[in-house]
């Protein structure tokens, strides 16, 4: 069970985005260059972002991306949704109903006791991603940075808006 | 992030195997016949199993895979940890160290808050399946089934270890 790199990518640009001034945006090609990651890739995931309301594409010079609600209205399952879609980890093919001893579907109106199970225990891990916003992440992110780490960044973002 | 057919199946089988007399098991052909699922790809799910010490094999006549322990010792985590290994579902690769502003590697003991954040959540979700074992499942199929659909699996089984 993994989650996709996209999650891991976006989760640090949506921290880093509230520090683009109103108005602009940060290319996928910068954003690329400032987590060395394929530049390609990450256009498909900002798209899923962008699919998903949470971030917007401002167009022309020092356009690109940037938040489309405010962060703090922003939760990790926001972003995990977004990128991964809806379908829940485990699927339940309904093997009760195959083989020689298969239930009829009319008795399955009822649903089966391993699929519950592990919908209960991802009903605990959405519920633990949803109650953290990107906003408290940010956050904490400021609170362990330096002061010249976090002048280091906002002076990059500086540079790419013009 | 999906979880593999493979957990699905064996949580299916694992809720059967206690119905295995003594000193019998139930062999991969019969337990992908009586669920309609590959042989070859089950073969490798009950040898996963078996490596983790939740499964045994038994040789001979009557003989196959039956519970290597106590079913209310076999929790759904040991069962997904099993099948999926123990590696987390968000895999953090550092990429605050890359890039223009990367951190340092000597200023990156704290673990990173994006990854932190998830790591709780899915501690969340471990928890929820350590707390389910495969004897409240079973119990649960077991109330929720008709007596006649019991009798019926107990009479397969019974006729597979002769």
């Amino acid at each position: 069970m993994q989650l996709g790199k996209g999650v891991e990518w976006t989760a640090h640009i949506c921290a880093m985005l509230p520090l683009v001034p109103p108005g602009r945006g940060l290319s996928v090609d910068a954003l690329a260059d400032y987590f060395e990651v394929p530049s390609a890739y990450l256009a498909k995931q900002m798209q899923l972002l962008r699919r998903a309301g949470i971030v917007q594409s401002v167009r022309g010079k020092g356009g690109g991306y940037r938040l489309a609600r405010p962060i703090d209205e922003i939760s990790l399952l926001d972003l995990v949704t977004a990128i991964e879609g809806p379908t829940p980890a485990f699927r339940c093919t309904e093997i009760r109903q195959n083989g020689p001893c298969g239930l009829k579907r009319k008795d399955c109106r009822r649903p089966c006791e391993i699929a519950s199970a592990f919908a209960e225990a991802e009903r605990a891990y959405r519920a633990a991603l949803a109650s953290r916003s990107l906003a408290s992440i940010a956050q904490e992110v400021a609170v362990n940075a330096s002061p010249e780490h976090l002048l280091d960044i906002a002076g990059w973002v500086q540079r790419q808006v013009g």
